[in-house]
């Protein structure tokens, strides 16, 4: 159903609180948890098909949403920039200088 | 009507692209060009009191987004630290390391 879990995984990271618990709950189960639509429903109560459209209409919302920010896509160049900037031998040998960048990696992430 | 016109321009840079055309046009008008709600009627052709509810309206969804995703409060901590790293002579004597910083500023600037 969900081409690629781990796109939408990090979508959820970064947009999942515009969802709905419901939606976000079903959405981490399927994506970062692993379990089946048929898992879910029981663990849910929800039927298979509706287990189903609540992911569905979530990804949508996702994607809908990443089409408007383009956070997913800012975030990842940031991270690429972020990464060059903590290898730099004159950033690795100054403590100072390491720690800001680690703080700013954190602020990246998204938990 | 809004407090603080500079924190609703930052928040509609961030989240600007989530309101309807209209409602950005009226937001940018007031915040940005600091037009008065009847000469932003006069140009838009909408009541003053259609201009006032569409810009309270659109200073509502502003406020939400923020409060949900808490972008402008991230980005902010983000520039301070970016910040730092621009004046560490370390990186200022270091033109690729200037060059990387630079473009993380970039990244943070929504327009």
């Amino acid at each position: 159903m969900i081409s690629n879990k781990l796109e939408m995984s990090m979508l959820c990271d970064i947009y999942g609180s515009l969802l709905t618990d419901k939606q976000r709950d079903a959405l981490e189960m399927y994506c970062n948890e692993d379990y089946s639509l048929s898992e879910i429903a029981e663990h849910t109560g929800i039927s298979r098909q509706g287990v189903r459209d609540q992911i569905k209409h979530a990804e949508n919302e996702l994607v809908m949403y990443e089409k408007i920010l383009g956070l997913r896509e800012k975030y990842s160049n940031m991270a690429a920039l972020l990464m060059k900037l903590a290898k730099a031998p004159e950033i690795k040998q100054n403590k100072e200088l390491s720690q800001i960048v680690s703080e700013i990696q954190n602020q990246l992430n998204l938990d």
